[in-house]
C-alpha cells in the first residue's frame, strides 16, 4: 500500500473540493444571508490540510487496484466530512450526525432529507447542498481526472471503482480524455435543462437548484413541497424528461455525437430502461385513474413520480405516499433496479437486471436441453462467466444490506414499509420513501445510530459494495499481496 | 419426450395416491362423519384413470432429464388436483380453487389455510391434509422410488428435481436404497416424536395432526390456535425441537446411524442453521422481556416460533403478528433463509445462504488482492463454479418471484406487509405471515386470482423453480435436443 500517493491523490481531491465551493460562496456573498463566512471558514481549512498533502512527494505514481479502492472510500468520506462543515459552522444543522446525513446524501445523489423546513436555508447553502448532487453525480474522481495535471495511466483504477454499473466504458483511448467528454456532455445537457426551465418562468434560483438536482439525479429542492410547488406542467414535462435522460447510459450521448444516430439508442438496457418506464407510468396512471377523474392528469403525475424514482432522483408532485397498494409496490421495484448504468443514476441498475433475467433464462434452457452449449450474449457480445458471477453476487450483497438494513432501521419501531422504503431509497440513492420517509416526510424520524447507518449505505449503494466492503477485508491491508 | 413413460409414471404415482387415502379413509369410517364416501369416490376415481396408465406399455424405461422435469411437475399437480376433491365431494371447501390451495398447501407443506374454522372438518379430512404434509415433505417421487418396482438406473433425476437444495446427497449407491433409508430414518423419528407427544397427555388424534405436521414442516393443525390451544410447556417443547431436527439436512442422520458420533454434525450448514435459530431466539426474547416480564417466558414463546419458522412449519403458541417491528423483521428474514436442504423444509436453504455468503466474501477479497486464486469451499470440499452460479441464480429467481408475487398480491387492495409476508410463506411454504396472513388469520381474504398465484408460488417454491419453469421453456418441448 503506497501511502503517501494515497494522501497526496486526497490531497488533490480537498483543494478540488475547495474550489466547489467557490461558486456557492458567490452566491452567498450575493444574497448576504449570513453564509459566506461559514463557506470561508470552511475553504480555509480544507487549503490548510489539503496544501501540504498535495505538495508530499511520491516515489511512484502508480495507481493499483488496492490504492484505487482506499482511495475512493476514503475521497468520499472525507469530502462529505468537510462538505459537511458549512452547516455546522452556520447553525443550520448543528449537529455532526445530521449534517453529514445530508451531505452525504447530497454527494450520492440520494436526496434524503434531515430537514424539515428547507425554505429557511439561506441561498449560498441550498446551492452548495444541490451542487454536490451535481459533483457526486458524475463522481468526483472523475472530476479529478478531468482536471488535475495526470494522475498517471492507471487512473482507469478510480474511474471503475467509482462508477456506477456492472462494467466500465471507457470511450477514449486516454481516461483522461475519456474523463473529460463525460464532463463535457454532462455539462451541455445541464446547460440545456436549465436554459428551458427559465423559458417556462421559473425564477433562476430555483431553475439552477433543480437542473443540478436533476443532472446528478439527486433530488435535493429548495422547496418544502418539491417541485409540487410549482404546479406547472411545462417544468414538470422538463424535468422529468430530463431525470430520464440522465439516467440514460451516457454511451449513448457518445454515440451520437459520433453521428450514429437512432442506432445509438439500440443497446438491450436503453430499450428495457425505455419499456420498464412507459409499462409502469401507464399502468400506474391506470390504478390512479378513479382519482384524477381522465387519464391525461392521471398519467401527468404518474409519469412524474416514475421518472423521478427510476431515475433514482426523488422529486415529487405529489404525495405518492397516499397512493394504492399496488403502485407502491410498482415504485418500490422501479427503487430496487434504478436506472442505466454509466448514467448518474444509483439501484440495481438495469443493465444488471438484464443480465441477471438472461442467465436465469439460461438456467432453464439447461435443465430443459442439458446437452446445448449456452453463452450469454447482451448487445449481442458474449459476456465473460467473470462478470457475471460478480453481477449476481452483487445481486445478492445487494439484498443483503436490504433486508439487514431494514432489521437495523427497525430498533427505532417504525413500520415495516418505513424502515424498508427508507432502506431502499438510501442504497439506490432515491430520496424519498414511502410512509413515514413518503415526499413529505423526513428522515429525521430516525435515531443517530440508524441515521448513521442509513448514511453509510448511501455511500456502500453510491460505490456499489466493493470499495467500501474491501476496506474491512483483511488482505487489503496485508503486505504479501 | 417420451410420452408413454410419463403417463405410466404418472398412473403409478396415482395409484399410490389411492393408496395414500387408505389411512384417511379408514379414520373417516371410524369417526362417522359423513367424510367416507367422498374418499371413496375420490380413490376409485383415481383408480380409474391411474390403473389403464400403469398397464401402459412403454419400449424404455429410461428416464432423461427433461422427462425428470415434466414428471415431477406434472405429478405435483395432479396428485394436488385429485387430492382436492375429498373437500369437494364433501362440501367442506366446495370451490375448487380454494381446495386446490388447501391441498397444494398441504402437498408442498405450507400450511396456509383459506378455513377460518379448521375444528368443524370432519377427523378424515383433517387426517387426510396433514398426511399430505408427510408425503409431501420428504417428496411424493421419492416414495415411489422407494415403494414401487424400480423404475432405471435413472431414478436419480426424479429424486434430483424434488429434493430441496443446491446439491442431492445419494447416500447409498442405488437411487432406491437412498429413498428407502430416507423414508426409514423419518418414519422412526416421527414414531419417536408421537410417542413423546403422546406422554405429555395430548389426545392420540391431535398427536398425530400435529406430528405428520411437523415431520413434514407443513403445520397444518386440527385447532384454530394451532399448538397454543394446549398451552402445554412440555408439548411446546417437543414440537420444538422436532420442527427443528426435521428441518435439518437427513445426510446428519445418515451418519449418526454409520457410527459417527458427534462428527455427524460437522457441517458449514448445521453449524449455521443452529446459531442462526439461537441467536434469533434470544434477539426476540429480549424484545419481548418487557411484554412477558421475564427472560425464561419470553423465550418459550420466542423459541417456539422461532423453530416454527426457520423449520418453515408455521404453528403458533402466540398471536406473533403483534410482535414488535424488529422481532418482525427477524421473522421475515428467517422466512427467507428456511432450514436446510436435504431436509423436508422450504426457503432459500442454509446451505445456499452459507455458500452465498462466502461467494460474497471471496469477490471482496478479489477486489482486495486480485492475484489470488480463489476456490470456494464447503465443509472442505471445493465448490464448482457451475454449482455456484446455479446458486446465485436461484436466489435471485426467489428474489423476483417475491416481489412480483407481491406485486400480484397487492391488485386485492391489502397493505404491503400483509402481501409481502403471504408472498414469502407461501414460496418458502411456511403457512403463515404476518398482519392480515398472521397465525390466527387466514388466506381466504385473497380474490381467486391471487390465490391462484399464491398456489403456483407454493409449487414453484417446493420444487425450487426449475421443475415448474422449464414446461414454459421451448427447448424442452422441441425434438431436436
Amino acid at each position: 500500500m503506497n501511502g503517501r500517493l494515497i494522501l497526496n491523490i486526497l490531497g488533490k481531491l480537498l483543494v478540488l473540493e475547495a474550489g466547489m465551493m467557490a461558486p456557492a460562496l458567490f452566491i452567498s456573498l450575493l444574497s448576504r444571508q449570513n453564509d459566506a463566512l461559514p463557506f470561508v471558514y470552511t475553504i480555509l481549512l480544507i487549503l490548510l490540510l489539503g496544501l501540504p498533502l498535495v505538495l508530499l512527494k511520491c516515489d511512484s505514481k502508480d495507481v493499483r487496484a488496492k490504492e484505487g479502492l482506499v482511495v475512493v472510500s476514503l475521497a468520499w468520506v472525507l469530502l462529505s466530512a468537510f462538505g459537511a462543515l458549512p452547516f455546522i459552522f452556520h447553525g443550520s444543522i448543528p449537529n455532526f450526525i445530521n449534517a453529514m446525513f445530508e451531505i452525504v446524501s447530497g454527494f450520492t445523489t440520494t436526496g434524503a432529507t434531515i430537514l424539515s423546513n428547507i425554505e429557511i436555508l439561506p441561498k449560498g447553502l441550498l446551492f452548495w447542498r444541490s451542487f454536490t448532487h451535481w459533483v457526486g453525480g458524475m463522481g468526483v474522481l472523475i472530476l479529478t481526472l478531468a482536471v488535475m495535471p495526470k494522475l498517471s495511466g492507471r487512473g482507469s483504477v478510480l474511474a471503475r471503482a467509482e462508477s456506477p454499473g456492472p462494467t466500465f466504458s471507457k470511450v477514449a483511448p486516454k481516461m483522461r480524455d475519456t474523463a473529460r467528454m463525460m464532463y463535457a456532455i454532462y455539462s451541455v445537457l445541464t446547460l440545456i435543462m436549465l436554459g428551458l426551465l427559465l423559458l417556462t418562468g421559473m425564477p433562476l434560483f430555483d431553475a439552477l437548484i433543480h437542473t443540478l438536482g436533476a443532472a446528478g439525479t439527486g433530488g435535493f429542492s429548495n422547496k418544502n413541497l418539491s417541485v409540487g410547488f410549482y404546479n406547472n406542467p411545462w417544468a414538470e414535462g422538463i424535468i422529468a424528461l430530463f431525470m430520464l435522460l440522465f439516467g440514460m447510459n451516457f454511451v449513448v450521448y457518445f454515440r451520437l455525437l459520433r453521428g450514429e444516430g437512432l442506432k445509438s439508442f439500440k443497446s438491450d438496457e436503453v430499450r428495457a430502461y425505455w419499456l420498464i418506464a412507459l409499462a409502469t407510468m401507464v399502468l400506474i396512471a391506470l390504478e390512479l385513474l378513479p382519482e384524477y377523474g381522465n387519464f391525461l392528469t392521471a398519467f401527468r403525475y404518474s409519469s412524474f413520480q416514475v421518472s423521478s424514482i427510476m431515475s433514482t432522483t426523488g422529486y415529487a408532485t405529489v404525495n405518492f405516499a397516499l397512493w394504492p397498494q399496488f403502485s407502491h409496490i410498482l415504485l418500490v421495484l422501479l427503487m430496487l433496479i434504478g436506472a442505466c448504468a454509466g448514467s448518474t443514476a444509483g439501484g440495481i441498475k438495469v443493465s444488471r437486471v438484464v443480465i441477471l433475467s438472461k442467465a436465469a433464462g439460461r438456467e432453464i434452457g439447461q435443465a430443459a436441453a442439458p446437452r446445448k452449449v449456452r453463452l450469454l450474449q447482451v448487445d449481442k457480445k458474449v459476456l465473460s462467466e467473470d462478470t457475471l458471477r460478480s453481477i449476481l453476487v452483487f445481486f445478492f450483497i445487494y439484498m443483503v444490506f436490504l433486508f439487514l438494513g431494514t432489521l437495523v432501521a427497525s430498533t427505532d419501531g417504525h413500520d415495516f414499509v418505513t424502515c424498508f422504503s427508507a432502506v431502499a431509497s438510501c442504497l439506490s440513492n432515491i430520496g424519498p420513501g414511502l410512509s413515514l420517509v413518503g415526499p413529505l416526510g423526513n428522515f429525521d424520524i430516525f435515531s443517530p445510530h440508524v441515521k448513521v447507518i442509513l448514511t453509510f449505505l448511501m455511500l456502500a449503494g453510491r460505490l456499489e459494495f466493493i470499495p467500501l466492503l474491501s476496506l474491512f477485508h483483511r488482505e487489503l491491508w496485508s503486505k504479501s499481496h
